[in-house]
């Protein structure tokens, strides 16, 4: 039994949360949403995020953040990238001792190109930065606070902390593999979501499931291209945390992505269908950064730059697909 | 301007004959049902195989092998795994010159683990061979007849023969990539059915998206395996023959072996299952080929052996299910 804090209560860090509890841990969440808070700790729902699942008796949170942080050494990163470097500053004046941080939030900075293990271990006071992993793959939150069977991935280039996030989390309905290509886990899971904005976009057109597994196929040839030019194994795409959470994020229900991409397809404006969704969508500030990367890096990823030019540019939809369609006879 | 054989009626060999009539090319279609025969030569359909489509008004085709075998140099061969064999000798007695072959079925043959190309290249007598490839991906028949976008690769050890295809089929509904490892391509395409029937199976048994993710990515791996193992190219199960093709066949309404994996989730006998599909299901006669290569070769493969067991020796479904779950923690 360890004790555990958990930062964001969103639906995945609930039901992350959720499975830690599950499995005996003592756990406080921390939310900055008075009501959220109060909701998980008097009635042990989440009604914003997970409707309809009533969560473990124990779950408990806070909105004091000095609360939490003295709570436990492991910390599990649960906010929105966006949010990262805010919250690990207001750690930094609530901590006291040092923290293992796993984060499991999928993004990537425009401009800097960081990953979100990079903000962490930039913004964490040194005195306080116990090392950091990221957990990942193909993993809708709302099955897994149904119990549904699920399998993901903690990657972490320390051997101690990866196995001890695979003993926190891992139980019948969660499976966790560990895996020591953090770089690969981390690019893998932020630029699925581009392929899934774009899968949404042919969708709604009206496309068919010839061309959705087409397009998933080059996504994931870029996205590897791209991972190999910044340090990742190749083999990590063919994984959990690529080619997994690539297929779950394209064909699911539940995907916030592909879900406001198939609005875009079905001719809503990106400023429209983000309110639509009401939830952060990972993928429209990741394909700005990946655009970039791929300018500065020189490496060719016609599906995000197509998607860039839809929602940067205004560019037509129609005419980037069919663009993607028909480039040159070439070798595969 | 070209004249090409196509064997076989069935939905993928007249999507395909359909594909070659609309870039201009002379088709002649052979099947052994009269009633096929004449409905497309007369009027332009295949009501059994593709419902509701009108195909190109110069569709002909004919039950006479000597003449679908006079017509041309090129043969598409478009008959299940299980009748190449036979199709083959047939055409010994029927052809006066060389040929060359593109078979565009997906399956490998139990006892003897022969690729289809092996299998043509053995029983088609030495001088009327002029060389074969294999043409594969993610590309459901109805959609192809649909002029829906769609992505293929072509495989041939002979880089004539690859170019030859490409430009026999590519058009702008219809893209086609090249691809020099024959090998992993016809591997690809025949493995990934054992992968769908499993995928049937945990959909009908109401699993998620999650599990059905982690089961496709787990599969891919297993493929890649037995696959490399063969002399594939590891690089080829992550292009449109290998993870593309898993995909549409895994999560497509169209896909005939997960619709048979589907019913036997839900209960039907594998006998039951097969009769109320009244077409081909490639993956049940593979998954006892790949069972075996596994054996002999010495390749892990628990997914394929979960489902032989199902399949062939009674064993119950949610217990081969739960086994593949909760293996040890292991490292990705």
């Amino acid at each position: 039994m360890t004790a555990i804090t958990v930062l964001g209560t969103g639906s995945w860090g609930t039901a992350l949360a959720n499975v830690l509890l599950d499995n005996g841990h003592d756990v406080l969440m921390w939310g900055k949403t008075e009501q959220t808070v109060n909701e998980l700790t008097t009635d042990q729902t989440n009604s914003q995020y997970l409707p309809g699942i009533l969560l473990n008796p124990r779950m408990r949170a806070t909105t004091a953040l000095h609360e939490a942080a003295a709570f436990s050494d492991i910390v599990i990163m649960a906010v929105p990238t966006k949010a990262v470097r805010e919250v690990c500053r207001k750690l930094n004046d609530a901590v006291a001792g040092r923290k293992v941080f796993i984060h499991v939030s999928k993004g990537i900075e425009p401009k800097t190109f960081k990953r979100i293990s990079e903000m962490i271990e930039e913004e964490i006071k040194p005195e306080f930065f116990g090392g950091v992993g990221v957990l990942s793959g193909p993993s809708h939150a709302e099955e897994v606070a149904q119990k549904q069977p699920t399998t993901v991935v903690v990657a972490s280039c320390s051997e101690t902390i990866r196995t001890m996030a695979q003993d926190l989390f891992m139980c019948d309905y969660f499976r966790v593999y560990t895996n020591d290509d953090l770089v690969g886990v981390e690019i893998g899971g932020a630029l699925k979501n581009i392929i899934a904005l774009a899968v949404g976009i042919t969708d709604g057109l009206g496309y068919g499931d010839n061309a959705k597994a087409a397009l998933m196929t080059r996504g994931l040839a870029e996205i590897t291209r791209l991972g190999t030019k910044m340090g990742a194994d190749p083999l990590t795409f063919l994984g959990l945390a690529g080619i997994g959470d690539l297929i779950v994020t394209c064909t699911s229900v539940h995907s916030r992505n592909w879900k406001c991409g198939n609005m875009l397809g079905r001719g809503l404006s990106l400023n429209d269908a983000l309110n639509e969704m009401g939830m952060v969508v990972e993928g429209v500030r990741t394909t700005e950064a990946a655009y970039e990367m791929a300018r500065t890096y020189h490496v060719e990823m016609p599906i995000t730059e197509a998607l860039y030019g839809v929602l940067f540019n205004d560019e037509p939809l129609e005419n980037n697909v069919k663009l993607l369609m028909n480039r040159e006879k070439t070798n595969e």
